[in-house]
């Protein structure tokens, strides 16, 4: 799906503004980085984000075995995260919403995975 | 939200057909259970969930300071999840779609959190 990729690369590039065009354009908008508390609200959200994509060095962020749950104007992602070519540490969930022609996230959560997924698991995944 | 309490009454009692129940009727439902990969498929989340449960001890697992975003037909909820009286050591995210007149789960992500949340510091949570 177009706008999870989108996503990725926006991190990946430290695009503070990209990623705030990409956020949905509601109030109650919400985020669970890994280990961290909740942060509901666009304020914070977007916060968090300036405060992440805008220290150096930049961290490339990919996105492997995205799966798509289509709700309707609604889509719940699912991926496994890692930083360059490492094995992906990271499970996420993101939830996108339809707005004309654009998804646009409304909520993204991403956690430890256990056993780090290497990229070469990739094809024998279900 | 009531189907979301329901989610961790069930959880709770150990109930399998309950749970069962509680997932929408669809093929691609997806889990993350904490740390775990991805799980997608209905037969691979029952699975999972026929197996968490049906083993004693039953863990009695509550859910605080609830968040739901509404989006149309489908209620993005998270919350702070904790055993017994302990402090809440995981984050969700759970997806329900509108079933009639039933709130049904499409995906359930639980992860880590780094520090705890005690159930004396929700009152101060935004």
């Amino acid at each position: 799906m177009k706008a999870n990729e989108h996503f990725y690369e926006v991190f990946s590039r430290g695009d503070v503004e990209a990623m705030d065009a990409l956020w949905a354009d509601a109030p109650h908008v919400t985020c669970l980085h890994p280990g961290m508390r909740l942060l509901a609200g666009r304020a914070a959200v977007m916060g968090s984000w300036e405060s992440l994509l805008s220290r150096p060095p930049t961290l490339r962020l990919r996105c492997d075995h995205a799966s798509v749950q289509l709700l309707g104007s609604v889509a719940v992602v699912t991926c496994y995260e890692g930083g360059g070519a490492e094995p992906a540490h990271l499970a996420a969930t993101n939830v996108f919403v339809k707005d004309g022609e654009h998804w646009r996230m409304v909520h993204h959560h991403a956690g430890p995975l256990t056993h780090p997924v290497p990229r070469q698991d990739l094809a024998s995944l279900n």
